[in-house]
């Protein structure tokens, strides 16, 4: 669903930003990785922190989540995207499947997450992401993250 | 913070919504918590369900979580709040302090959350919330969320 009588172009630029995450991941390419991501990004991340301040801040956790996976890789799938534009600024929120593929291409693993993005178009006329904040909903019981939807 | 050359009356408009939400906890009041909202808005809680589909069906945590407080309240404070405004669009995210007070006004508890919200103006110039991604930080190794920040 995209609201807000966004342009076209700005509806196709926030597609090519889902596809550079995938695709950056997939890769395991931290440069091509950051890049997506406005120098002073505030990261809230499912994981261990409650802020990375900054893309610079945020490209460890990145380098580490991409070298821990050895030759496996992380395969990142959207579903039920949702998009909202304002003059310069979009929304986007979403359910990601992290999949863990092996060498070969097979399905090992899968986790979901929900994601959230805010992004801004820079001065060049590219779309930053500025906020990203993911997570997956806790058992009131047992305080522990469900990462199966 | 205040980016993207937002008119005064937006930026002022956007600080009310977050007195509301503050007002509206407090007195544990769910129709002027629900108004708050989007009829369509959709809600990543941080507790127990990947999505909240519609105020209509935001409104029953939020009746159980006021209905659970007894004679208690609870006072929500917003820090480091960061707002991005668009044409009509605006994206806060903050860190939210919620307070556990007695009917007397103790301080008996207090837990800390991260929130985010994309609100838009509608057709009569509110701004409601569209969508709101509530969450706290994972522990990698046991998996459990810190609610103190």
């Amino acid at each position: 669903m995209f609201q807000g009588g966004a342009h076209v172009t700005d509806r196709k630029e926030i597609e090519a930003i889902l596809d550079h995450y995938r695709t950056a991941v997939y890769a395991k390419d931290v440069d091509a990785f950051i890049e997506l991501y406005d120098e002073d990004a505030r990261v809230f991340d499912l994981w261990g922190r409650w802020l990375y301040r900054g893309s610079a801040e945020w490209r460890k956790p990145a380098a580490e989540w991409f070298g821990s996976l050895g030759t496996e890789r992380s395969s990142p799938e959207f579903h039920d995207v949702q998009i909202d534009f304002g003059d310069g600024v979009a929304a986007v929120h979403a359910f990601v499947t992290y999949k863990g593929l092996s060498a070969e291409g097979k399905e090992l693993r899968s986790m979901d997450n929900r994601i959230t993005w805010v992004l801004r178009k820079n001065s060049e006329g590219a779309w930053k992401i500025v906020h990203e904040h993911t997570s997956a909903p806790a058992d009131f019981e047992t305080g522990k993250v469900t990462l199966r939807r």
